[in-house]
């Protein structure tokens, strides 16, 4: 899922977007209810009627911003008191108010309030998040049970998303599966999350507690926090297992295109990372060569194309040295087009990481229905 | 002419440009000497090569630029020597080393060396400066006449030259026309710069010598200095009818969408401005029902699209309010889509124009060639 904070991939229209065969955006909450806020959001008609983008997004709960961007924050048992990053003021987000915004904001799968543990953490610290994080995903689950309804979609949406359903049911799932049912009425899905530190047995715990809350998808938080690589990736391993191979698995803020293919193959189902877009706007460019400097001298008078094997409107047209110029000159263009050549290169990742699913050696990828043959 | 003084309309994609229907971009060779430098690009087949851009571009002299942008110039009657406005490192341009950067930057069209004189300025004074454009001028062409085949074009470039001069032949020539002839081995065009401060008879004379030096296209240079706008209308006026209306007359650094109209009127072929695209990066858009400032509140909440009667990718996808959310959040989105709309409002008022030409509405616009019913 590429990440577009304030309902904007930056520097990407919508039908460039479209284009390169985005399905999913995230959207940040805690960005959105800052800027342009929830009510004006919701009065256009959630996101998708405010930005224009009739194709799946998923919205943060705000928990992993208010914990890593905010300052003066107060965590209590009833929620988070925490100041603006732009202006200081002060607001407060609980499981409840955090639903509440995103049903506002009308995503199509919004994520449960969570703590996000800090690392390092001791045990015993990560225990209580972790049990902090389980109450609040009750209380996420309640509200959001009770206020479902309240989603600004309008009949169009609901029908373009039965549309979707219907064809991803079609390419995706195996013959006569009964499970997944087409409700009347679509709302949105709220995910629950997995905490726990990097302790593999609060992992265990959270992950079999937090399912038996029961939730259409589950999310693994807490990683990227700053532990090592090698850390994240055993965390991974040892919560996706106790996770329904049935339902979607999310794992939250990874990574580099060799990892996601990693946690594909673990069995996660869905990612989204800053890294392609933010690392765009620094003029690094992932290539099937390797990452790439584009602000390098040695590029100034290289006519190839930025990747050779790749065949996404930018290196189907500009040249290195093209690229490194509008990087060195500040232009914008430069920031445009690095990003949706990086862009590209991760949805060709993914696209090759689906395909090899389905030609059947992902067998050893998931243990549940998506391992079958298609039908 | 969109303005693309770093090889980049800012912040909006090459194909993007094509979809507009712009047929020619403007490059500015203080800038491209400056950065990347006339050697890359030259080396990358020229301007077309180097930016991916198949269509026409015009190259100013770099003359306005010295003029306007750098410190401490010198002016003689051998050339200019300037301050980079970027590093403050010393460089010199004359007639002869302007053809030579111009040639390098290989646009399609490029313009004379000449002094634009500052304003407000004593009769003697633009006297003297008009004189200077005039002997630079002829220095310009002697130079260009001897070097013309220096030009980084491929075969490519001259078959796609050929293509689009038949193209435009078929489409504006009156029946039985000889006088236009395609030539061999195609060539860039240098145009010719008329200056004279705001005297009508130095006016008058500067047209006259400059179409006696002979070139196949007439610049009107030294407005947009600073003078109230009635002034530059009547030294239009004044000037564009010294000159040939066989041959392209273009009218430098102008103007609002009203003007364009009005000096369209008066039979201006070609004008090239800045404002369609630096106002959209200050949140100016032009629409039909006149001048909106997108940053206002007013248009946090409105849910119509930026002009209903424009049809560009903008106008037909989002609302003002998400457009007021991009600009006043600062995102980059904000500079491409005000950018686009605002390109698409200026080219279909120039399309407006050469609609009504054709019509037959325009045998006021020109005595020439164009004002003769379509075959």
């Amino acid at each position: 899922m590429p990440v577009g904070t304030l309902a904007s991939v930056k520097g990407v229209p919508q039908d460039l977007l479209e284009d390169l065969g985005v399905q999913i955006l995230l959207g940040n909450t805690y960005h959105l209810y800052l800027r342009p806020g929830v009510k004006a959001v919701r009065g256009m008609g959630g996101l998708h009627g405010f930005m224009s983008w009739d194709r799946a997004i998923l919205t943060d709960s705000g928990g992993f911003q208010v914990f890593s961007l905010s300052e003066l924050r107060k965590v209590t048992e009833d929620g988070v008191t925490f100041r603006s990053h732009l202006d200081g003021s002060s607001h407060f987000f609980s499981p409840e108010s955090a639903m509440e915004a995103e049903i506002g904001l009308g995503a199509d799968i919004i994520m449960a309030f969570d703590e996000c543990t800090e690392f390092p953490a001791e045990k015993e610290r990560a225990r209580a998040s972790m049990e902090m994080t389980l109450r609040w995903a009750e209380r996420s689950k309640k509200y959001f049970e009770e206020h479902k309804h309240e989603v600004p979609w309008g009949s169009d949406r609901l029908s373009a998303i039965s549309c979707r359903q219907n064809e991803m049911l079609r390419r995706f799932a195996p013959r006569n599966d009964k499970r997944v049912v087409i409700p009347d009425g679509a709302t949105q899905s709220l995910f629950g999350i997995v905490q726990g530190g990097m302790e593999f047995d609060l992992r265990k715990e959270s992950a079999e507690r937090t399912v038996e809350i029961g939730f259409p998808g589950y999310a693994i938080g807490g990683l990227s926090v700053g532990e090592p690589r090698e850390v994240t990736h055993e965390v991974v391993e040892a919560t996706v297992e106790h996770l329904p191979a049935d339902r979607p698995r999310y794992l939250m803020g990874v990574g580099t295109p060799e990892e996601i293919e990693q946690y594909a193959r673990m069995g996660v189902d869905m990612m989204d990372c800053v890294l392609p877009t933010r690392a765009a706007r620094h003029g690094l460019l992932f290539t099937s060569e390797g990452k790439i400097s584009i602000k390098q001298a040695r590029y100034a008078t290289d006519s190839g194309p930025l990747d050779p094997a790749c065949s996404c409107r930018v290196c189907g047209r500009y040249s290195r040295a093209y690229l490194r110029h509008l990087y060195a000159a500040n232009e914008v263009l430069a920031q445009v087009l690095n990003t949706i050549h990086n862009l590209s290169f991760y949805l060709d990742t993914m696209l090759r990481v689906r395909h090899s699913i389905r030609l059947g050696e992902g067998a050893r990828f998931h243990s549940g229905v998506s391992s079958q043959p298609k039908p």
